[in-house]
């Protein structure tokens, strides 16, 4: 999730920077709805989840839609307080299938990454995810032979936010990624949606990187390859609808969209009923908190699946609880 | 803040129970701009608070606004991410000052509560708040007579919500004022709001009580001197607005108030805009862990000094570290 | 596990009260080897977990053994940093069909208490394992007629120690169960064992209730069929050990027991080495934060089994994934 | 505080490594006793702290006592549950002091970085004082010039141990350090001592460096000016004693240590009563979980009034309510 500009621990500039922010997304699945593309492609798979791709594959695209060229996956299932067992089961399978698509065939040392606050609940998804990956690297040498050939050389880092940290994400990462030399690097992070309906029930998978902070105006250095030598695949789910979004879509909703309402006047209501005076105003389920923790058990196991497909999830578990 | 009405763990039947509520406001200033009646009283404090009495001394004005007959003062800052230290000792001072004023001039045993659900981020500022409370009910008998003579008899108790207790919040307390007999209760909860500015900004007293989940239609048994045989003095702070609630302005905002946008249009525009299948959307700041733990220090020691006026900020902050 | 005698918040008498204690222990099964009282009859099960079930039935036995009379049950499997899943269901699965033995044939309504003072780490169990409880009682009437059938009332309260809430447990529970009139109480609580080797590889079930802070000679009422007018089950794992244990053991072992170190001497030795000014000193795996939730996690599945058995392990799972 | 040594998720090796370890302290001032080195000079402050200096100041004293040649400045206080406001300023106030004189005098950039898991409540001292640290480096451009120009530039990082995220410490914080340049970082870690009076309330200041799981033979690259090209000063508090240790102390107060018992002797005696198969066993007082909140509360108020001299402590405890 967008880190505030600088408005880490004692900024004095920590102002609403994103007010009048056009309704936000940071999934293409609904971007591509705003920039006019085409529609990505759809298939429903089994245990109710649908998945997107859509592909951003020319440069004017990318400008359009504002984000990178590459592919995006996005898997969803119906949106609800409880996710049965097996719509779980089958995201995070799902999850492991299309990670597997997207690393390197070979890869063998992978970094996965948790971005954002873990102080702030809704953006500690990232954070939260790594806590439960099977970090295997340090162990080579102590297991066994046979296990050691089933598993990948895994190592995880949640950086912080420059708010906290007064560093840059990317710098953080890149002297880790200058010292493990991993073959690819997972970088999981909370995002924000568009419509509530997203809120905890669409994982993007792409494997063009990401930018933290990018839904703020607040320019800080990409996680892509370009930057750190290897792929990134960044795997986000929205926990949040920026505050003005609603306001907007009820504005549109109105009648709003269809040039009725002109946006100088659109601005002006956005403004007078959303103060962004207290940071970002953002809306999210009363349920939060458990949502972050389900969420993040799901990605995990998703990312474990895929990096050590010589164990099955039970192999895994039993791994974790030491 | 009020609790979805049955939608603890297991419900099946948690769904939106409020999605096209009313702007809703737990707090009486923001009630009274709504139900015409007359403004309360405002007083300009130092440290830049400001204090404002609302009476309800009607029936018909309870009726009109929705809440008991009583006395409703509203203690409110600039809100700003950053509240300075002399506010916030002004305002605990203050917050100490009206206690003092609504509890019974002998009391001398009281119990402090704090409702609201600990695993619920915006809603653990009850809890958060009794853990910081000076308790001395268990230590008579211990302490040197000087030191017991200037200090209350003090208990506490997070009772926690009736979606995870499966018992109504006034039966769990009821047990515990007929064992204690206390003088008086002061119950703590955290409030929703109408306008995102009261976000912790805002402290309501009321000497009314307090009735669990009263925004949402979940009719519990209310925490009041009818229920207890003592004066119950409510002491809340908005921690959320809801969802629906901006929707409804940003569309007053536009013109909808006046007449022009009939209501069965505008609660249409809402449901299609704020889905809340996902349990209640809420509106609240990113920082809003932060600002718990911050509010629930200012009302912790407006608390502590008012029960405990022998004592100083310094001698009670030493007490509480132990 | 005990709660320091007055030792809450701004106890200035908080010092030393436990420090020369023989080795304290609250598991029967280890009292017995103390006692001098006949073993308990063990029996090996499926899973490696071993059985053993203590009986005192005499006044004479249970002075001796300084606890009340009744049926003590003890499941224990091997010590290691991971319990397996198939360890781990055995012993919730056992754990169930003990409970089911011990509560009454037609118990409907369980009120399931977690003792302990959530904010102490190895403390934290009770509160942790009722979080995980399936509570059903205010869902009367809201759910499918089919589902109510195979579950029972259970309602669950954390009721905090008396050094927080100034009010005595088994006063806090009284109310409750006054008001809600259960057919039994179930009570979840850290212990304190002799042997390291027990902590969390043991869970005592004893159909005798409890008494908080008896292992620090701080006379609380105790929760028990006598105070409350229904059954009180005991559902109670070992977090630590007292240093003061550790250092009699390790006198002892050097042949102290025997009768050429005499018990001046012995505790003088003790009280050099365990100075106890900072509270207890307790012995504990450093894991224990991780310990706390995975034990918290057996001792709530296999309530929800012995409380619901109309439903299996999925359904359970999924109705607290709300 | 020692990680164990590839203890972390997943591994099969990790049994007990330290189980008949010499009693392990992480403080020089300890050691020295040990070691048959001259006392280190001491001096009572004002406020009831003591400020001890111990030199090391030949490779043959370094040898001797198993740590680098340095100047390591020890301040105690009398532990106590709770330490008394002025006790607080004084140490914290004399630790912005130490750390004045070890820091270079013309240190502008400053990392600060906390060690140790912070899901172990014992060893997460580093991670919670570093997250009360002004960071001010990013905001660089942002402040008023006369603001800025009594600030430091200070970054900080919590990089987790070797167990959680499979990369050393010291290759973590590499990375970081060539990316940012400090002038000096400065290493926050919880350690183990010998006597458990030390435990709380002791703070060790050294010019030295750190080996991150120095204590259990897990042999990590150092944290020093070797490694990294700046000065690292270590900050240290001791929050646990090895179970271990309080059993050779029993066994030595008896009169173990004047040779009557013999080290083969008291070694099997400690293998029988310190069972170590769960991870380390460690002394702790119940209420770490508070008291690491409190001395990180002191550490970073030391830290910050030591790296913005030109700010007083409201003006510090202003900026982090950001």
């Amino acid at each position: 999730m967008p880190d505030a500009a600088c408005g880490g621990k004692g900024c004095a500039a920590g102002k609403g920077f994103c007010d009048v922010r056009e309704r936000w997304t940071d999934l293409a699945v609904e971007a591509q709805g705003q920039g006019g593309a085409g529609p990505g492609q759809s298939e429903r798979l089994s245990g109710g989840i649908e998945r997107t791709v859509v592909r951003i594959d020319s440069e004017a695209s990318a400008r359009e839609l504002g984000r990178p060229m590459g592919e995006y996956v996005t898997l969803s299932c119906p949106q609800t307080l409880s996710i049965d067992l097996s719509t779980r089961r089958a995201l995070s399978g799902e999850l492991a299938r299309v990670l597997r698509h997207m690393l390197p065939p070979d890869a063998r040392t992978v970094l996965v990454t948790g971005l954002g606050n873990r102080s702030v609940t809704p953006d500690a998804l990232g954070p939260r995810t790594v806590e439960r990956v099977l970090v295997t690297r340090h162990m080579e040498g102590c297991l066994p032979a046979e296990l050691s050939a089933r598993m990948a050389r895994v190592c995880a880092a949640a950086p912080g936010v420059l708010g906290v940290t007064g560093i840059e994400t990317a710098e953080v990462l890149r002297g880790m990624v200058e010292h493990v030399k991993p073959d690819a690097v997972i970088a999981v992070d909370a995002l924000a949606a568009r419509s509530s309906q997203r809120i905890c029930s669409t994982i993007q998978v792409a494997d063009t990187g990401i930018t933290p902070g990018s839904g703020v105006g607040n320019h800080q250095k990409a996680l892509c390859e370009e930057t750190f030598g290897v792929p990134v695949i960044a795997v986000g789910v929205p926990m949040v609808v920026y505050a003005s979004t609603i306001a907007r879509d009820a504005l549109g909703a109105l009648g709003g969209d269809d040039g009725s309402v002109d946006e100088r006047q659109l601005t002006d209501c956005i403004e007078r009923v959303v103060s962004e005076r207290l940071g970002d105003l953002i809306v999210t389920p009363r349920e939060v908190d458990a949502l972050v923790e389900r969420m993040a058990g799901i990605l995990s196991e998703g990312i474990n699946l895929a990096l050590h497909p010589g164990l099955n999830a039970d192999e895994i578990a039993q791994m974790m609880a030491q």
